[in-house]
């Protein structure tokens, strides 16, 4: 089973994902700045993984603000035992003193959060994790929580973010096996796969969960340049966990298609407007029509957490543009001229009309999807809020 | 104006494609062997240009045969004048002498056009080339030429297979240009331009045309994975003719037609059936069903000797698969696991019905294009056939 990240003895051990495939090599990380240099070197990688391993940093961030705290009052000449004790009974108490030490230690938490949510500004998991640990100490601390049992707690809530994202993809997963025909071949772009996750994958989850099932006879796996994510990533995670995969590159999709029995595809999604117009990785749209123009249903598999109810429609969605020495190069590697001017979108929008299914932790949304959305965005809204609670 | 070779004081100067874009060198090739090094390492490439590269290539064979016969000779005492002289002579007569001569050296150049055909076996001019310059060396022989006749004969066919090519691309941008609207916005994919054949271009021979009419706002080039021609090349000397150029992944094409107003596609064929059924560098099927998806016309430029008549349809057509390495890696860069499965065809077929027109240099052929190829057959066989004669 392919993984992300583990959290083992207090120290966050992170795949180096800049090494796939050349080798599998681990980060051990024991300070929230080197989670920060991991994620903005894209050591780590994927909307949720990126969540997750802020959530542990922050757990890391907190252990080393308290450590701190600890030492300089032990350097103060009390001894160690007596100063942890101290700290530990006076955090928890509401009397003066323990009000200024939970200010000072809170706002060494926040300038924690501000760096990490500072490694790659864009990511919304990484702020939505970096601020769920911080109100949660803030709401620890007020509830009179000593700090053992902050620590304690606040570990608890990281490992959830990680078993909850697991647990969702999981959920995907079965429902998205569904929609697998016997003997599929399936077509997938870039990486929704455990690499970009916690662990299962979305489309990646869906077609580990159709595999337990023995339904996979091959996965098609475009390259996706210009970062190369699916033949990267994808293929060597599938060939990981044994899954049947072919590399292909981005122009051989419509030919495999023609050629090769494809008869599904199931890709990842950034951003679904409210209408079903869905954001994902440059090359999807293309992909798209080229399955429409095949007769092969195009499924999209995403959580709840990927659909933006405010906007209508996918002319809403910002597309990022990116730095045309990504497409100039790869790797270092000139293949263009270095003054050639380049267009260099990171996502495009592929149109409802072109989707055959949504597949989420709730079910597979069919069309019409502005219905379907509709009733995904109340289930949601139903569901307790993901925040500590005393 | 992009130059693919130069024939100069009887050298044959190659520009080394395998430089590009990082840098523009030349190879000064004076022996055929050289030529045929430079053929079989891609130095050269795209079947025109290959034709004329071994057009001239016998040019240099036939020189070196006819040096060493007079060296061989001189060894012998002669003096060198009178022996030129001699063998200028006797070549053109009809005595026994002269046919023992004649013979040997026919002899080896049917060897070096051996050694030339097999260093590239499947490329058609290759061996039409090589073929048109022995067979007209035999009838130079019959004629009675004498050696300076035969060598400037030679000369002359050589230079007349390059010209020719440039004439017929020409042509075919004449005739193409008519198709291009106003203010074009052009996407291309691989390269047809003037570095696959002696100059001009056949797709890019089409697009030169249209902005020396001032037509052209921008071309949108696939860098064409994965061998990266489009990004290589193509950037390359649209820039080098100062024509404004775009380079994009080829998983951008879709969304590039989307949003950036492209409003015609052009690309070259390797092989087109009698029914219109086209071959083509393996990413194009996927760009004419964008383009067809968008409403964008869909044009081939390709000579008449790219239509293969005795092939009824696409189907019928070999699509070669190269070595998966190509698909693994990016100019030397790993991009997958070296153990995955790959799928690395050459070409795909476009069919017909998603193509606008065909454009050749004897005008544009429009559906329903199994008689508008009929009636191309038909002016091609009226055609005088390209073979020397006394």
């Amino acid at each position: 089973m392919v993984e992300t990240m583990k959290w083992e003895n207090g120290k966050l051990i992170l795949l180096d994902q800049t090494k796939l495939p050349v080798s599998v090599e681990w980060i051990s990380c024991d300070t929230y700045q080197r989670v920060g240099k991991a994620i903005q070197k894209l050591e780590v990688r994927g909307a949720p993984a990126i969540g997750a391993a802020a959530a542990f940093a922050m757990v890391l961030a907190w252990r080393k603000i308290v450590e701190k705290y600890e030492t300089k009052r032990d350097a103060a000449n009390t001894s160690n035992m007596q100063l942890q004790t101290y700290a530990a009974m006076l955090y928890g108490s509401h009397d003066h003193a323990a009000k200024k030490l939970q200010q000072q230690l809170l706002k060494k938490f926040l300038q924690a959060r501000n760096d990490l949510d500072a490694s790659r500004p864009t990511a919304v998991n990484l702020s939505w994790a970096t601020k769920l640990m911080y109100d949660a100490a803030c709401k620890m601390s007020e509830a009179g929580l000593d700090l053992p049992q902050t620590d304690a707690e606040l570990e608890k809530l990281a490992v959830k973010v990680y078993e909850q994202d697991i647990a969702k993809n999981r959920k995907m997963g079965e429902y998205g096996a569904e929609v697998v025909p016997e003997e599929a071949v399936i077509l997938t772009h870039c990486n929704a796969g455990a690499l970009a996750t916690c662990g299962w994958g979305t489309a990646l989850g869906v077609i580990r969960s159709a595999h337990e099932q023995g339904k996979v006879k091959m996965v098609y796996s475009d390259e996706t340049r210009p970062l190369l994510q699916g033949s990267r990533l994808t293929a060597w995670e599938l060939l990981e966990d044994n899954i049947p995969v072919t590399t292909i590159t981005d122009n051989m999709a419509a030919w495999s298609m023609k050629t090769k029995g494809i008869n599904i595809v199931i890709t990842g999604a950034d951003r679904i407007a409210a209408n079903g117009d869905t954001a994902n990785k440059i090359g999807t749209y293309g992909v798209a029509l080229a399955a429409k123009a095949h007769g092969i249903p195009f499924y999209i598999a995403a959580p709840a957490s990927t659909f933006d109810f405010s906007l209508k429609n996918g002319t809403q969605i910002p597309i990022e543009e990116r730095n045309a020495n990504e497409v100039r190069s790869f790797q270092g590697k000139v293949s263009a001229p270095k003054n050639v001017n380049v267009f260099n979108p990171a996502f495009d929008v592929t149109p409802a009309k072109l989707i055959a299914g949504i597949i989420t932790e709730y079910g597979v949304l069919r069309p019409p999807f502005s219905k379907s959305i509709k009733e995904l965005k109340t289930k949601v809204l139903r569901e307790e809020l993901f925040t500590w609670k005393a």
